[in-house]
């Protein structure tokens, strides 16, 4: 018998508690042993919890208890977790973790500690989707080209309201928090800090990367206006939030940002509050995976994988990959250097010799327009240009911007999305 | 160091070989050790492989090199590969195979033979996806309520271009053929026995289930025309060839056949030769997996997962399920317990009262109808009649077909397609 203590008995870690129970038959066929929860630590102990498990308040309760083989960690922050997860670590217990936050800071201090002690985090990136198990295990013969998901269910739900009902973004904020959706301070999500941690996560499994969310490229979806929605109908793409992993010559590109993908592709069609992520390896080609990114059933249900995992000793280290190629592990690329395709959506004086003002400074950089689209603006005196264009460096088009920005016949923001084909 | 033998060194067996040699980094790194291919085996040693390893045209040369630690398993066919995979877990030596015949027949019986040496078969069903690894570990919490698959990427392809082109099955069929998708013989494809062999495996795992190809519901996609594409799309549906085993109140339905489901499902808008499973568990939700379902290299990607799965230590007998819950597997429900919605489509007299006629005599079979369209036919006499019906056993579809097959009204083949809402 296998004894687990969870720490944090919230949403998912009530859920773990009773999926533990109600489907003991399966989970113990699978796992080879029978799987028991002996302790739940919650903050307050007076709140009905739904659970027929014992309960403290204490949580070295469990991180101390020599009975208990696997802490699963489900408490959200990140300071007091850390301190749990290394004591529980330190005492030889195995540890599963949801924590994404967490694993975004301390991942690789987390599995020195571990050693070879079980660390593991199916839960922490996408959800319910095994696609940690599918970057583990299933995709293991390859180099991995790049990783493209979306990875944020507030976001997505909002981009496919904007996209197929037409609705600005305040109101589909609006209507998403009402829901429950997002929260009434919804940066975490809409600025793309919840994606950026699984990002990294994803990026450490796949090319051993030790970044921070403040080392890369982050941007959120609250500039995105119907104007960019129509833009992208008209050109055949979609609109999705996407954590992008990439292998280039140099290094490997990480970022966070709305992203203009062709319509046809199929990450382009996963709607509403689903996650998905797709995995380009050098053998397999594409590879996609798909589900609730959220909830309490679907996120447990991954937290129970990494337990039968741990009983069954499918334990290699997570960040394998970087321990075994010491050395030649990737090198982040700086952001500067990302080379992709830009759209660009800009107001602009409805005057002859504008367009070739805005061209000239534009060949100044090297950057060249691959479409444009002009339309008109409620101020008659001014028109809305928007443009994609081929392929540049992040570099040039930043400092393009300033410059573009600098003309007299520009007004106002100049808006930039990322376009990846 | 690991010692592989090669059996078959076909385009897979040729791609298993030349991956293991170009990424032997990434491979040490995540098996934990270094994993040579030892030998490989082919009938004809004078044809150019493509592959920088030793050949011999004995398989006992593999089979009985003490050396070898695990035999891959690429031949096809049934009898003769049964009898080398036989010899080779009896020497102990771990398996993998790529055969799905040699499964859709024998999975238990070599089960049985493998006792705790590694027998796996990743690369069986739907290629490069490491969609046995997720029904194997990443949803080991969930009892699985259903799989539903495009696990042939032949038909797909063939069904995407009936429905984007407009283009009729034959010479659709030509053109797969053309392109090298489909064989000379096109039956194993189109007649649905392909799908059926890699559901079947994929049943066995989900729900320990030993039924054989000649046991379940197999039908393939020779009889769709534009007449269903044009329905289906009105109707707000794709037609899909699709594998589906379902937990059901009395067993578990095992079928393959050409299937309406919704557009907006996401397995609908998996297009091509891609191949996608879903998966729905009790815990999880929905997930969906997608990618390349045949090809070389995607192939050997799924060879190389099995291998490094065992060098981990990976290797749960893939049908644990029905092992260790002796007595309490689930039962095949039979053929003619069925129920889900329907759509006939046939050629009727254009005159009053034939529609009274044939819902009267569904109406005796307890079978109602959803929806209908009447269109007119080329012979001014005769209009096809297409409905849907409510949900009904198949039983009671099939002796009303044969019912109305008699009415004097009704005219040639009444054409029947399964739609899963």
């Amino acid at each position: 018998m296998v004894k687990i203590g969870i720490l944090g008995v919230g949403t998912v870690g009530a859920s773990v508690a009773n999926i533990l129970e109600a489907n003991a038959d399966i989970i113990e066929a699978r796992a080879g042993k029978k799987i028991v929860t002996k302790l739940g630590v919650v903050k307050n102990l007076s709140k009905d919890r739904g659970v027929n498990i014992k309960l403290s308040d204490n949580p070295y309760d469990v991180v101390d208890d020599p009975e208990i083989d696997i802490v699963v960690e489900l408490m959200g922050g990140v300071e007091e977790p850390y301190k749990l997860v290394k004591k529980a670590l330190e005492n030889g217990k195995a540890v599963v973790t949801a924590n994404k936050a967490l694993l975004a800071y301390h991942r690789y201090e987390l599995q020195e500690i571990a050693g070879d002690t079980p660390l593991m985090y199916e839960a922490s990136t996408a959800g319910g989707i095994p696609i940690i198990g599918a970057l583990r295990n299933g995709l293991a013969a390859n180099h991995i080209e790049s990783i493209q998901g979306i990875m944020n269910g507030t976001t997505n739900y909002m981009l496919t309201k904007m996209i197929n009902e037409g609705a600005e973004y305040e109101d589909v904020l609006k209507e998403a928090q009402e829901l429950g959706y997002a929260e009434a301070d919804p940066t975490f999500d809409v600025d793309g800090f919840d994606a950026s941690h699984k990002l990294l996560i994803l990026a450490s499994i796949a090319y051993g990367i030790d970044a921070k969310p403040e080392d890369i490229l982050i941007e959120g979806i609250e500039d995105i206006t119907q104007t960019d929605v129509a833009f992208a109908k008209d050109f055949g793409y979609e609109i999705k939030l996407l954590g992008i992993a990439k292998k280039v010559e140099d290094g490997v590109e990480l970022r966070v940002h709305p992203t203009m993908i062709p319509a046809s592709s199929m990450i382009a069609k996963v709607d509403g509050v689903m996650n998905a992520v797709s995995v380009v390896g050098d053998c397999v080609g594409e590879t996609m995976y798909y589900g609730a990114g959220a909830g309490g059933d679907a996120t447990a249900s991954a937290v129970i994988a990494d337990i039968v995992d741990i009983v069954r000793g499918n334990t290699a280290p997570m960040l394998g990959y970087k321990k075994c190629l010491e050395g030649s592990a990737f090198e982040l690329l700086p952001e500067e250097d990302i080379v992709t395709h830009y759209y660009l959506r800009m107001e602009v004086n409805d005057k002859p010799g504008v367009l070739a003002k805005i061209t000239n400074e534009l060949e100044q950089f090297d950057i060249s327009i691959e479409s444009m689209l002009q339309k008109p603006h409620k101020n008659d005196e001014h028109v809305k240009l928007l443009f994609t264009t081929h392929a540049c460096q992040e570099l040039k088009i930043q400092a393009a911007m300033v410059e573009l920005k600098r003309l007299d016949c520009v007004h106002g923001k100049i808006t930039m999305m990322r376009i990846e084909k």
